[in-house]
This record gives structure tokens, sequence and C-alpha cells, in this order.
């Protein structure tokens, strides 16, 4: 007899046959019907039980969240909800789970308290589901870059460099904290420190992306970042994963269709692979908006809005553009906007970028050429010396998914902007060498991970579409 | 016109027509010969330049490392090396690389004079074979799980606790070093800390891709860990790559066949899809050899090495009858080992290691069951109560590649060990749950990436392998 996978047993020719499936138990009822996943899918096999050939010592085992072996002819289904179902010939029970002290019960659980459980909660179908549609969108990731010639390159998290000279840092050290060693003239003496001088954790690979795509053409980073930034939003975490393409020879107009193309293939990806779960989750999203007013409630389902951008092209619009339509619109005129926007030069706020994209365009929104003041230090300066060669991709309920730049190849005006900012030359030697040899036009954009699975998955909070998340006081497990 | 990557006007069918390709020149020969490379493949594209149609002033730009738009149409090439080449019509010269100051140059650097340029190392033949191998390699990793029904999880980089109990750590803080906070026994106080507490870079994700495992039954993570030694080695990282997949079920006769299984698929991978990066990483290891004594040369063309791997079957052997061999092997007798082996629960040291696999079993070979005592926590005891259910796979000129073992499932089991080697149950209180709760057996390994890639490519020094090394004292770029 062989061992099968729910996900098989479910979608495979085995009707007629004695199969082995292990899992854990979902739900148990009349003494009969036991739901088992093992999380190869959000779908249960049914197996039933005749209570009467077994112990009843074994019986009481079969509790939530029990882990079970069983054995038994795959069948036809009598009941409705399932195609087949196990008939049940032997059961073993690999661990049982005390439904006096089991946390995750059949019943409704906040979010809220399954982060708190967040060794547990993968247990549960809703975070199943959004792990699994992690895992499928990270691999779309790797599918789209690797079939269009990109080469994954694994930037260091360790960095001795400040890669945006901006956004608060960790440390990274082993030096005592207690007796920390210091210099004469009394700062901390770095020297003494692991890697020789003062690390932290990267914000960004960004410029060590650049110097291998200036050696390897296409290449793309896929990888975890940091913020120190004490911000307890339901949309920053202080670890996250981030993909940042970054491409030789390409504009600004090239890196616009890439981060198109790439953002539409790996949701297609997710919807032609991910249907189950997607499914799932948007029947779960419907459930949690009903009891909000109409106003706050999504205007389509999940997967209705997934295809819709997936299947559209994505409004492009300059910075200069997006200023008039925000300054002439109502929330503008009424005074409804937080920030008022009056003048050219104003940074975005997220209140303006969803009125672009959600009550202005109705679809995702490309915006470029950002005021330079408003913008790193890397972005390549425009011939009207007042804006760079910016975009963000804007998206609904979501703002920011993407922001990415054609970067300064020009080593004279990378040097000036640099001396402005009043950054250190010394520290970037290095990137700027890859402008002093074989320099070329190059662009880049960076996805913070989260956002995209916040987005695909329908969920509110990017806690709970990462695994262990990272925030102000909370490093738990 | 359209513009191609050199791989694609190397193998698709351009011929006669009019090309665009971006790139730098490799080398210009003869005022008539550019080698120009993309990064696209190790393959150059010849451009013939006919110079009398040329301004001097662009020709005397084409220097090794320039970088240059080239127009043209493509041809059967006239000699030999190449089948095509491209007539040249038109030059743009994206940015110069002065041959004075540019530091790659056609000719043979040390590997050490590159590591000191690595951010321009990948401009080599060599270094970009090397990271096209390792991109492909990692794409190999996420198709064979994807293929197989594991799901990726990212498990977190930042942790609040210490996983194998053993291993020193990088602390990660934002506390001010200089004026550090301290409670009123005069001990560091992590509650001012960001976290609320005190973190650390994790050293593995085994613990939570456990408590995934127990939910999505089939994981595999793949994200950087951290090792604070202080070891200047050419197999030590102090920031690395690791695959660590964990399924739920799985006894440790699975644990190894899937390792097994992996390995080679991962290997097939880059033999099929690497070609020309391992024939040119191939002689280059050939020429290497050439200057040393016959006796520390490879056994083996590094192709040849690759299918012998990938084609034969890793050879299983116990601990126990592993030493017996070792305690009557030549070396232990004529006391050549450094350290001898005379009695059963000795730890194994890489002479052994190696020993066993390219002079007694001449292939790869997974040792199981080894003595508890030297095995980490976690591990599942035999019913000899003296051995645990681990693994280590050794490969030749690598050593250990693999490190693996079924886990404890039993929660009185574990709780003994833990408390026999004075870890803190506390700690692990979410780790002991998932033994509390629907347990089940489960196993799992660890494979460093960068002594996979080291393998692959042939590279002798795990700094050649990965794009921006951190060792002790070096945390450039």
């Amino acid at each position: 007899m062989n061992t099968y996978s729910v996900k098989e047993v479910l979608s495979t020719d085995l009707l007629h046959k004695d199969v082995i499936v292990n899992g854990w138990v979902r739900s148990y009822r009349s003494n009969r019907f036991i739901a088992l996943n093992d999380g190869s899918t959000i779908n249960n096999i049914q197996c039933v039980v005749n209570f009467e050939e077994f112990d009843d010592e074994l019986l009481k085992q079969i509790n939530t969240g029990a882990a079970l072996k069983i054995s038994g002819t795959l069948v036809e289904s009598q009941g409705k909800g399932q195609q087949v179902e196990i008939q049940v010939k032997e059961i073993f029970v690999h661990g049982g789970a005390d439904p006096d002290t089991y946390p995750i019960q059949p019943k409704k659980h906040s979010l809220e308290f399954l982060r708190s459980k967040a060794h547990l909660r993968v247990r549960t179908n809703t975070f199943a589901a959004i792990m699994r549609v992690r895992s499928a969108l990270s691999f779309a990731i790797h599918l789209y870059f690797q079939k269009n010639g990109f080469h994954y390159v694994h930037t260091p998290v360790i960095t001795g460099s400040d890669a945006e000279g901006a956004g608060e840092m960790f440390r990274v050290s082993t030096l005592d904290m207690k007796n920390t060693p210091l210099t004469e003239d009394g700062e901390v003496d770095y020297s003494e420190d692991f890697f020789g001088k003062e690390t932290h954790l990267t914000v960004s690979g960004q410029l060590e992306g650049e110097a291998y795509a200036m050696g390897l053409g296409k290449i793309y980073t896929f990888g975890p970042t940091f913020r120190a930034e004490n911000s307890n939003t339901s949309r920053h975490l202080s670890e996250f994963w981030m993909i940042e393409p970054e491409v030789a020879f390409n504009d600004l107009d090239a890196n616009m269709d890439l981060a198109e193309d790439f953002i539409k293939e790996v949701i297609n990806y997710a919807l032609e692979n991910c249907k189950d779960d997607l499914e799932f989750l948007q029947q779960r999203l419907l459930d949690e908006e009903k009891s909000k007013p109409a106003a706050e409630r999504s205007d389509m389902p999940l997967i209705e809005k997934l295809k819709f951008v997936s299947e559209n092209t994505f409004k492009r619009v300059s910075y200069t553009e997006a200023i008039d339509i925000l300054r002439n619109s109502k929330p503008n005129k009424k005074k409804k906007f937080k920030y008022l926007i009056d003048e050219w030069g104003a940074d975005l706020q997220s209140e303006h970028e969803r009125y672009l994209v959600e009550k202005h365009f109705k679809c995702p929104v490309i915006l470029f050429d950002y005021p330079a003041q408003i913008k790193a230090f890397y972005m390549r300066l425009n011939e009207d010396e007042k804006t760079v060669r910016a975009m963000d991709v804007l998206f609904p309920g979501i703002g920011e998914i993407v922001g990415g730049s054609q970067r300064e190849e020009r080593l004279d005006v990378l040097k000036e902007k640099i001396k402005a900012l009043n950054l250190s030359e010394e520290e970037l030697w290095w990137y700027l060498e890859l402008r002093k040899f074989g320099s070329a036009t190059h662009s880049g954009f960076g996805l913070g991970f989260e956002r995209l699975v916040l987005f695909t998955t329908g969920m509110g909070n990017i806690r709970d579409v990462i695994p262990f998340p990272r925030t102000p006081q909370n490093a738990e497990f």
C-alpha cells in the first residue's frame, strides 16, 4: 500500500485503491467523519470511520489537531461536498491534541490571537492558504526572471555602507555592550568589532545589484531587507523580503515595461496555480467585509481584482500631470486631504496615491519623472535638471508596490549629487567606479514582496502574510 | 533594427539580419576585432570593425571594459573560433574604460586580487561563469522542491532564540553603544532595545521550519544564515545561504532518500543548463592544476566528477561501521591522522570524512546514527539510547555538504534532553508545543549553498563563489 498526499488522493485516479494518508484532523463529527489535511491543499480528505470496529480509547484521541496515519480504500463519496472519501481500515495516532489545551479549535479565531500563536497558525485554513500563495508567488518570481535571462544574485545582508543615505538601520556587532571599547576621542572603537568596522543590516541590495548588472547584464535579487523604524502600522515590517531587478542598457521606459510585465505574469501564475487557495481567501474576505459599511468594502471580489490588474494596461502618468490632477481634485479643493497639494515639488502621500489609483484612474498607475529633491541620489537627472527618472507603481488598496529608477550613469553628475547631499564619496568609491569603467544606462526597481502577497491574498495586515513577523517590540519565535 | 543579447545572436537564427548588441569589450585586437560580452553567456560575439570607416577618436575608446552599443549585420564568421560575427555598421560608446586605471585587464589576475575588486570581478569570465552557475543552482533548488510539492518558507533572519544552543551569533541592536542602558543588576537592559529583548542573526531556520512542516507538510527554506566565528578558512563564511527542507511524516531513511535525490537533480540541472560555463570552469581548473604535483590534482575533470556524483548511488554507512573502518585504516595505524580514532564516540574530523569518501568508498557517503553526545538536542534518540537518527552527506573535496536528522517527536524525551543540556525550556516553549499538539515523525536537513556552488564550479575558496563575501575583518562593499 502506498502513501499519498491529500492533494494526490483528491486529484488523481486512485479510486477503489487502498491508500495511506498522513495528516492532521481538522474536524471529527458524528463519531464517523474525519476531515484530514496535510498542508498539500486547502481541501481535506474525508475519512469515514465505522466506529464499531475501532477501540474507544483510540477514537477518543481523534481530536482537532491530532496527527493521524490512516489507511483505507478510496471510494466515491456518498455525501455532498467531496467527490471521494476514504473508507478507513486502520488508524495510527502519531500524536494527539488535547482539546482542553490545543488553542487552534474549529471555530473562528481573530487574526490578532493567531499572531500570538505564529508557530501554530499555519495549521488553519487561512494561514496555510496565505503561505502556499506566498510560496507560489516566490517561485513565480524566480521563474519569470530565469525564463527571461536574468541571473539571481545574493547581495550581502551585513553591510558596511548605508545604501540610500537614509533609513534607520540595525547595527550588527559582537562587541561587548557592557564594556564597549572606545577610541581616544571617546567614540566606539569599531576597529575591534568582528568586521573591523561598523556594520548594519542592509536596507537594499540595489547598489551591489548594480555592480553585478554591469557584468552579468540582467540580474535580480530576492532577499531579506531591514528597517529599524519605529512604525507600528499594518504596512510595515522591520524585516521583509525584497525583489530588486537591475538591467544594464535599460532606460526608464524599458524599466516600466519590465515592472508591468513582471507583476502581471507573477499574478497570473498565482491565478493559475493557486485557484483553490485564492477562492478560499476570496470567500474569507467577502465574509469579513459583510460586517463592514458598504463604502469600506472592496470594489471587486479578490480574483476579479487580480484579473483586472493582470489584464489591464497600467496607466503611465508623469509626476507633473499627477500634481495637476490632484490640485484640481475634489478632495483637494474641499480640503479633505490631510496634506493639501498646492505646488509642484510636494511629496505624494498615501492618500494622494490612492486617490489617483482608486478614484481618478481606477487602475494601477505608474508615476514617473519625480522632482529630484524628493528622490534618492542615484537617480538619473533629466535634461530639465529639476526631475529625475524615477518611477513608482501604485496599486489599489496598497499604494506603492514598486519603486524604481534609471540610475545616474554619469560620473561627474553623480559626484556632484553626492557632494550636494553630504554623502561620503569615500564610502561609495566602488559604486563610483561602476561609472568610471564601462558605464552605461541602466535601470532597476524594488518590489516589496510582502506587499505583493498582501495584495494577492486580500489580507489587511502585513504581519499576516509573513511566517514570523518582526516589528518594534516583537521578535518572538 | 532589434536589440539582442549576445546569447541570442550566438544561438538563434538571426544570420544575415541586422542586429543591435550592447555589451562590454573583453578584448580588441588588430584594430579590427572586438570581442563583446554582455553577461548572458560565457561566449563573446566577435564584432568586425572596418577601422577606415570610423573616427580615430571613437576607436581609441574601444578598450577592454568599455561599454558599447554595436549595430551591424550578423554574418558567418570567416575566422575560426566562432560561427557568426557582426559586421559593424555603427558604434556607440556608452562609457569608456581607461586602460591605465581599469584594473580588469585581459591577463590572468589572481583570485586574491580580484577579491579586493569584488564590484568588478564579475566582469571576468571566471566570476561571470561562477555566478551564472550559482544562479542556475538556486533556481534548480526551487524547481526541485516546487515540483515535488514543497512550500517555500521565509524563516526570520532576526531571532530572539539560539536555535542550536551553540554557535556564536551576531547581536542585532539599535541601543546606543556608548551609553548602554543597564538594569539594576548592571546587565544590559535589552528591554529598551528595538525588539524589547536581546536579538541575534539566525544560525538556522530549522526550528521555525519544523513549525511550518507540522502544518504545510513539506517545506523548505532558502535564506541567509550567520556565524560569528573567527575562522578564516577557505570553507567558512560569516554570512552564507542555507537550504533547509523539513518534511512531516518522513523518517531518517526517507530523509536520506530526499537528500540524495535532491542533490543529484540539482547537479543534473547545472550539467544540462550550464554546459558552456562548466566547460570553461573545467578548463580553468585543469590549467590551474597543471602547476601542482600530481597527487594534489583532481582525480577527474570537473564535469566527469559532477556526472559521477549525479549517476552513482551514495554509500550509506552507519557511524559505528565508519569507526570500524577508520580504526583499522592505514592512516590510523600509521598515525597519519592528526586525530587518531581509537574509540567509539569520537567526533569525526574533516580528515576522517575525506578518507572515507576519497580513499575508502571513492563515492559520496551518507553517515548515519551518530552518538547522541556529539549531536544536537533535537535529534531523535534511537532505541539503543546511545545513538541519534542523524545523517551527514560527505562529498569528495568538500567534506560535509549536508547535515540532517529525524527530529525527536516525543515531548518527554525532548524535555529530558533539554534539561540535560541546560537549555532553556522557557525559550523553547513554542518548539515544545509542536510535540504537544499533533506531533509526528518528521525529518529534515541543511545544505550549505556555497559548499554546493564550490563543488559544482570546482573552485577552491568559498569567498569566490558568493558575490560579496563576509569574513572576519571583512565587510567591504
